[in-house]
């Protein structure tokens, strides 16, 4: 058995206009087979449909189908990139494009039921948004549930480092993500990989993904080039408020770094919540990243970075002792599966009752669901990262949250350069204002009505009151009961 | 974070009463957590729900729970084991025993998706069985899918080879099976391993199943030792029929080892079919074992045998180049997910309509499931290899299969010590008679009535039919197809 072929160009002969066609890759320029994706653009096949968590930026990447008029529908978790100059997916294409969005976890789940030959599934994800309408819905144990189809593909297209004649893959750092979700989905499944080793050399324990759902291996024909983009996030200076300054961005990470319990597991969503893996340095906080990492450290310079070692914001990122790496699948079996005691993420708006949204707005187009509304499921304790108010001064903490929801009635916890706040039975509780300024000034620039008790008016000293929260938060876990 | 505890006994001290328990292992001796058990047995507890594959056979296994009234309730894919001197669980426990048979794949499964926070699922596997009866049912591209449920638990109890003290596991060859999905499923999971490595040691490309799957580690005090059962299966001589002898056992074996293609992916069955294995040396057909090998060899004797290298029967292997290893959750998704071009399984009778029945009889009481129901669902093409009449001359090639249904309409060909049939759309049609025996004595031994097409009178050389059949066998991988 030997399924190396010579050219990527020869692995893809057979793809047709019209097949349905998943890629593997993550984020903005992670782990794409940019050699195979460059020679589907080649073939010049039409009324492509295309699977993939994100697009990428560039011409190796399947943003480049799109943007060539070759894709009439594409099932994605991003269709946009906010603060992107590159619009929403179907204002880029030259032709009609459907677009159907899909929540990240959930993406993978679907190609893997597909290839696990079982039928639909109940998933309790987004089940609370629009993302759910038109679609079957039951309660189990109180919970609502959505019923999902599975989705199986034409064709696959994975990167991995390296594949012995067998096709039997290994994968290195986060970069398989997708790669063995999208394989087994496949009925073609082909790799592009960094070098073959001969057969005998893969210990069986080390295998990725066993050969048997493998077709065709071609060598990458030029080294992966690591292009890491500036995180813009990093360099956002602190806001002024009433003529006064807030917390920086980094200061509102710092914060909420602060707050985070020793032994607990926490993903850190896109955005602001990214810079929070810059504060824990010597902390037993153990980060958890939807592209497959865990036990993640502080983020790195370009120039010392693995290029298979990023946050799921593809910033290069150390590896902690105890670190493991795995597919999307297993890092949303983890945060679906209750195993996480935070997760911390950005919003455009937080309701009084605990809804918010983060994924898209009116005026953005397109969507960014990335892996938030899988994330929100069981989330231990949800905690929201953000500025206090739009740029234009519009608050963000609202009586009812506007925009399209990410998850109802789940946040508990919301740090802003001004205030943090926590959500209990009363709605939303005022524990801390930021250096500078009053309860009422926080008041004033919040639409939804705040309770105020303060955590340092609460206990001797603010110290044990954080305590409280932490040891609320370490009993947040919230794992899938036995039924009696 | 240290997840390590001091002994077994401390780390179960907290199951209770009524508690819903998994253990990882397999078959009939390999890798349970034989110290957590012995453990669970010291405590005493009662109204146990244990979740398992199998019962295994000693002290050390889950065996000894029911033995001792311990067990309220068994979910398993084995609740008896043919030719066995134990018999049927609830035969053997001195207090009421509920017994929930569960094919092995979909155990593993259900598991799996409560640990994943997923809900219920339809599946395909034993749709058409008795143990569809009383589940929601429903059609989806023409076939029938039954809706399963999640199975959580509320502890897990597994074995792995080593861990760091984050809990992050490492397994060796076969030995994970259940583990991941007993670990994904249960609220507390305790491993019990060989050895504890310093943290930082593990590679995180390396690490079995990450940490935070795993609450509890346990160094095992002992050393294992591996005991390896004789197959009986090997000491079978051939049999009479009208004063002549047919093939013997391993005479089938071989007949069924010649009619399989290069290049295919195949799975051996418990028992006749075990023996397949022994005729394919140099051949390039890859075995899959569903206890999470894929490419193993020839059965070894004992003395040179890797504790952690076993076949679905309990037997040690060789392990080819190329071979892998993986999980019993990633084991049936090649299954179900079509990925095999042929199954080979024993058989108790088979009806001329494809319906066989290997999983109990009238007699037997209990039940050994094993992954017969899941293996037939995308079996590529399925081989029955049994042999011709039960010892008391009784045909085992029947009008209508009489038993309990493994699997309905699904058999390909029959290869038993006097025949090889084929099914079409006639119903059977005898291909090959053993040396010795005509058409007319095959017909005499069979109930079935068989329309005689020798492959030796189609085409100029049998060789060439045989071609033809394994030409057949190459096209039988039936992927999941993408809705148009």
């Amino acid at each position: 058995m030997d399924k190396v072929v010579g050219s990527a160009a020869e692995a893809v002969s057979d793809l047709a206009p019209g097949s349905v066609i998943g890629v593997g890759g993550f984020g903005i320029v992670h782990a794409f087979p940019v050699h195979l994706i460059g020679a589907v653009r080649e073939l010049g096949l039409t009324d492509l449909v295309i699977v993939t968590n994100s697009l990428g930026t560039d011409s190796g990447h399947p943003l480049s189908l799109v943007q060539q008029g070759q894709v009439r529908k594409l099932i994605a978790a991003f269709s946009a990139r906010p603060g992107s100059a590159i619009g929403p997916a179907d204002a880029i294409s030259p032709v009609p494009l459907e677009v159907e969005l899909v929540p990240q976890g959930l993406l993978a789940e679907r190609m893997r039921a597909a290839g696990a030959g079982l039928g639909p599934f109940f998933s309790p994800v987004a089940a609370d948004t629009v993302l759910a309408e038109g679609k079957e819905r039951r309660v189990f144990g109180g919970r609502d549930y959505i019923l999902e189809q599975p989705l199986p593909l034409d064709f696959g297209l994975i990167y991995a480092h390296a594949a012995d004649q067998a096709g039997n893959l290994v994968f290195r750092g986060a970069s398989q993500n997708f790669g063995p979700s999208v394989a087994k989905a496949a009925r073609v499944v082909i790799a592009e990989v960094d070098e073959i080793v001969e057969i005998g050399t893969l210990r069986p324990d080390d295998v990725g993904l066993p050969g048997i759902f493998v077709d065709r291996i071609v060598v990458s024909p030029a080294r992966r080039e690591a292009v890491w983009r500036k995180p813009r996030v990093d360099e956002q200076q602190p806001r002024e408020y009433l003529g006064r300054r807030g917390r920086s961005g980094r200061q509102i990470a710092e914060r909420v770094a602060a707050l985070l319990p020793e032994g607990s597991y926490v993903n850190l969503g896109v955005g602001l919540p990214t810079m929070v893996s810059d504060f824990l340095d010597g902390r037993d906080v153990t980060l958890h990243a939807e592209n497959g990492l865990l036990g993640y450290g502080t983020r790195l310079a370009p120039p010392d970075a693995d290029i298979d070692v990023f946050n799921a914001a593809s910033e290069p990122v150390t590896l902690r002792q105890g670190a493991s790496t795995f597919d999307t699948v297993e890092a949303f079996e983890m945060a679906r599966g209750g195993r996480l005691d935070a997760v911390i993420l950005g919003a455009y708006q937080v309701g009084a009752d605990g809804t918010f949204a983060n994924w898209t707005t009116p005026t953005l187009g397109g969507g960014a669901i990335g892996g938030a509304m899988d994330l929100v499921v069981r989330p231990g304790k949800l905690i929201i990262a953000m500025w206090h108010c739009e740029r234009s001064g519009q608050p963000k903490v609202v009586r009812q949250c506007a925009y399209p929801p990410t998850g109802t009635g789940c946040v508990n916890l919301i740090v802003t350069d001004l205030a943090v706040m926590e959500r209990d039975e009363r709605g939303l509780v005022l524990r801390e204002c930021s250096p500078g300024f009053s309860p009422a000034d926080i008041q004033q620039l919040t639409d939804a009505p705040l309770t105020v008790e303060l955590w340092a008016d609460m206990t001797d000293s603010s110290l044990s009151a954080i305590a409280d929260w932490r040891r609320t938060l370490a009993r947040g876990r919230v794992l899938p009961r036995p039924v009696p």
